[in-house]
C-alpha cells in the first residue's frame, strides 16, 4: 500500500541496513572495539565548547516565547543579517538577509532549492563520484538526474564532460567541494572552468544553470585553498551545514545563500521561503539558529582529523594500495587493487573492516573510508588492511626494500 | 526562472504577506498596542518550565556527540521507546518504538505520510474547513486534494458527505481534531461514522484508505474528550507536533505513530524512516528529541488560553456575532454577518483588527480569529467589535434589552 517509488526506495535501502546490521552482528560476536566501522561521515570529534555556552547563553538570555516561537519561514532576520555579515567579512561579498534563507541542514536547503528550481522533466547535473541522496532529491520534485563521469585519478572534473552532459532542460550542477566521497577539493582552475562552461551553455539556451554548491564541507580543508564558488560563478546557490564544522548533524542547521545579483534575486529568495513551508520544514529549528548565529567565527578544531588522515593516508599508501591525496572533508578514496570495489569491500569485512564500496557513489572501482573515527580505530585496522594487501598482491614495501 | 509550481505559490502568497505588511503599517501609523492582531496561530504563552530544565539537564548529563549527532532517521531508539509508552499508558494501546517515527514538527510528519503512500494522481480527502497547506502538501508528492464541504452549524463532518468523495484513487483522509480554523473537537460518534464509512469504503475497493490524524491540538481541549483516533479506526497514521501543547513551534519537532496492527505494518515503519531522510529532514532535530522524551508527562497550562476563549466568546456574542463555541484549539470561528468573510476582515482592518478570511480555510462566510494573544489584545479590540456589529446592524443587545 505504500507508493511505488518508496517501495523501490526501501528495497535498495536494505543494502545500507544490512552493512549496519553486519556490523552490529560483528561487534556482537569479536566486541566493538575488534571491529573497524569507517562506514558512516559521523563526526567523532565533539562539539566546540563554544556551541554550548552558546546554546546556554541563548537560554538565558532571550524571552522563551522568542526561542521557541515561530518567525519567517526564512528564519530570524538578525541571524539571517549575521550570517550574511559572518559571509561578507570572510569572502568580500554583499549578501544581505534576503539572500540567507535558514534550512533545515544542506539536505533541506538542496530539496528546497530543488523544489523551487525544477519543472517535471527538468534535468541536474551530478559530477561522479557524488553523494548518492542527489538523484531521490532530484526525484523529490520529479526532476531527472544526470551524471558526469568521474575523471580519475584527480577526480577534479572535466569541463568539457559537464558540457556534453548539458541540455536545454538542465536547470543546475550540483558541486560538491571539498568533496564527499574523495576528500577532493576542486581547484579555482577546475571551477573556473566549469563555470565558463555554464555561462556558455546558459546563453546558448537563454536562461541560467545555477550553480548549487553543496558545502557542508567548507571549513574542512587541510591548508588547501577551497575557493569561494560565488566568486567564480555569479548564479550559484550555496546550501551550507554546521552539521560536519561543528558536529551539530543531529541538530539539521544550514542555511542557503544567494547573492544579490543572481538572476530573478527577489522572485528566487521569496520562492525559497515559501518552499521551505510547503515542504513541510516550516523554518530551521529555532534554538539552534539563535546559537549558530553567536558562534559564526568559531572555527572547527582540525588537528584530530588531520591526524586521522595522516595515519591512514599514510599507513594505507605504505602498504601498497594507491589512495587519492585527500585535501579536504573526512573521506579517504582508495583505489580496489583489482578494480572490483564491492569485492574489496567484501574482503574488507573478513578482517571486520567496514567501508562502503564506491559504486554507491557511482565511483566503481574505489571505496570510501571515512576517518572521522577514533585513533583507535584507525590503529587497530592496520593489521587488518595489511593482510588485505597480502591477499591482492600489493608489493609497494616490499620492492621499496 | 523559477518552477510553474512555486512561481504560482509566490503569487498567492502575497496576498498572506500583505496581510502581515498591513499589520506592520498599522502598527507603525497607530502604535503597535493599539493593532489587534489575530491573524497567528503563534502560542503567547512560554513554554512550560521543565522544558528549560529539560534542556539543561540534556546538555549536562548526555556527551555532546549523542546530543548532537546522527542517529537512526527515524529518531533515537529510546525516545521512540518513551513515546510508545506514555501512549500506552494514556491509551491503553500497544505501540512499540517501531511504529514511532520522530518528526520535523507535524507539518513534516504529513509530509513524510504522503510521500510514502502517494502514487502520482492519488487521492487525499480533507474535510473543510482545513489547513489550507494540505493541498500543497499533497501536491508535493503528485497528489490531489479533495475537499468534503464543511457542515455547518456545527462543522462536525458528514459521514455521507466523506462516502461521496470517496473515489479507488484515495489513498487517505486528513482528520484535524480540534480543528483549525473552527475550534470544534470531533465526537466519537462522528469520528465512528467517518471511520464505518472508510471501512466500507476500503472494503469495496480492496485496499485500505488511511486516517492521517493531524493533532498539533490534541492536548488544547477545554474539558471536551479528545477520542483517541486509532481506537476508532485500525489504519490511522498520527501525526503529532508539540509546537501548540508545549509552545516549541519554532522548534519543529514531532512524531508520526502507526499502530502494530495497521496494514503493511513493517514495510510501512521502514518506509517513513527513509521518506524522513529522503525529503532532507533526515531526523528531526536531535537536542529537542532528547528534551521532549524528558518531559512526555507535562501537560500545557491551559488557564490563559480558556480565559482568552471566555472573554472573546462571551464579548463577541453579547455583540450579536454568531460564534461556533470552541472545546479546543484557540481558535474562534466567526459567521460574517452578510456571508462575506473577505469584506468582513477588510471591513475588521478598518479598526486596527486583523482576522484571517475563512475562505483561506475553504470555509467561505466564516472568519478565524486566533486567540492564542495576550488577554489585552482581546479587551483592546471590543470596542472596534462594537462598531463592526453597529456597521453590521447587528441587534442582539438591543434586542435583550
Amino acid at each position: 500500500m505504500i507508493s511505488d517509488k518508496m517501495l523501490q526506495l526501501t528495497q535498495n535501502n536494505s543494502v545500507i541496513r544490512a552493512m549496519f546490521e553486519e556490523g552490529n552482528r560483528l561487534a556482537a560476536e569479536f566486541g566493538r572495539e575488534n571491529v573497524f566501522d569507517f562506514s558512516l561521515g559521523n563526526p567523532n570529534f565533539p562539539p566546540p565548547d563554544a556551541v554550548r555556552e552558546a546554546i546556554i547563553d541563548v537560554l538565558n538570555t532571550v524571552p522563551p516565547t522568542e526561542i521557541h516561537g515561530y518567525m519567517s519561514n526564512a528564519g530570524y532576520p538578525e541571524v539571517r543579517a549575521a550570517v550574511a555579515d559572518s559571509l561578507n567579512r570572510r569572502f568580500g561579498t554583499e549578501y544581505d538577509a534576503r539572500g540567507i534563507v535558514m534550512t533545515v541542514g544542506a539536505a533541506g536547503g538542496l530539496n528546497v532549492v530543488l523544489k523551487t528550481l525544477i519543472n517535471p522533466g527538468d534535468e541536474v547535473i551530478a559530477l561522479a563520484p557524488y553523494f548518492v541522496e542527489y538523484g531521490n532529491y532530484a526525484r523529490n520534485w520529479d526532476g531527472a538526474l544526470v551524471v558526469v563521469p568521474a575523471n580519475p585519478p584527480t577526480f577534479q572534473p572535466n569541463a568539457d564532460a559537464l558540457t556534453a552532459a548539458i541540455t536545454e532542460r538542465t536547470k543546475a550542477v550540483i558541486i560538491n567541494s571539498p568533496n564527499n566521497p574523495t576528500g577532493v577539493v576542486y581547484t579555482r582552475e577546475t571551477l573556473q572552468n566549469l563555470a565558463d562552461a555554464l555561462t556558455r551553455k546558459s546563453r546558448e539556451y537563454g536562461h541560467p544553470i545555477y550553480i548549487i554548491a553543496d558545502e557542508p564541507y567548507r571549513e574542512l580543508s587541510y591548508g588547501t585553498d577551497v575557493p569561494w564558488i560565488p566568486s567564480v560563478y555569479r548564479d550559484t546557490l550555496v546550501c551550507y551545514s554546521w552539521s560536519k564544522s561543528l558536529s551539530l548533524p543531529g541538530e539539521r542547521i544550514g542555511y542557503i545563500a544567494v547573492a544579490p545579483d543572481a538572476a530573478d534575486y527577489e522572485l528566487l529568495t521569496d520562492a525559497l521561503g515559501i518552499a521551505t513551508r510547503v515542504i513541510g520544514f516550516v523554518n530551521a529549528p529555532s534554538l539552534m539558529q539563535l546559537a549558530v548565529a553567536r558562534v559564526l567565527d568559531v572555527q572547527p578544531n582540525l588537528a584530530g582529523y588531520a591526524e586521522n588522515r595522516k595515519l591512514l593516508y599514510d599507513g594505507l599508501t605504505a602498504l601498497g594500495f594507491d589512495c587519492v591525496y585527500p585535501d579536504g572533508a573526512f573521506y579517504l578514496w582508495v583505489k580496489a587493487p583489482n578494480g572490483d570495489d564491492k569485492a574489496f569491500a567484501a574482503a574488507a569485512k573478513q578482517y571486520n573492516i567496514l567501508i562502503v564500496p564506491g559504486s554507491s557513489f557511482a565511483g566503481a572501482g574505489y571505496v570510501r573510508i571515512a576517518y572521522c573515527v577514533a585513533k583507535s580505530t584507525i590503529e587497530g585496522s592496520m593489521a587488518g588492511f595489511a593482510k588485505l594487501a597480502g591477499k591482492y598482491g600489493l608489493s609497494k614495501l616490499t620492492s621499496d626494500n
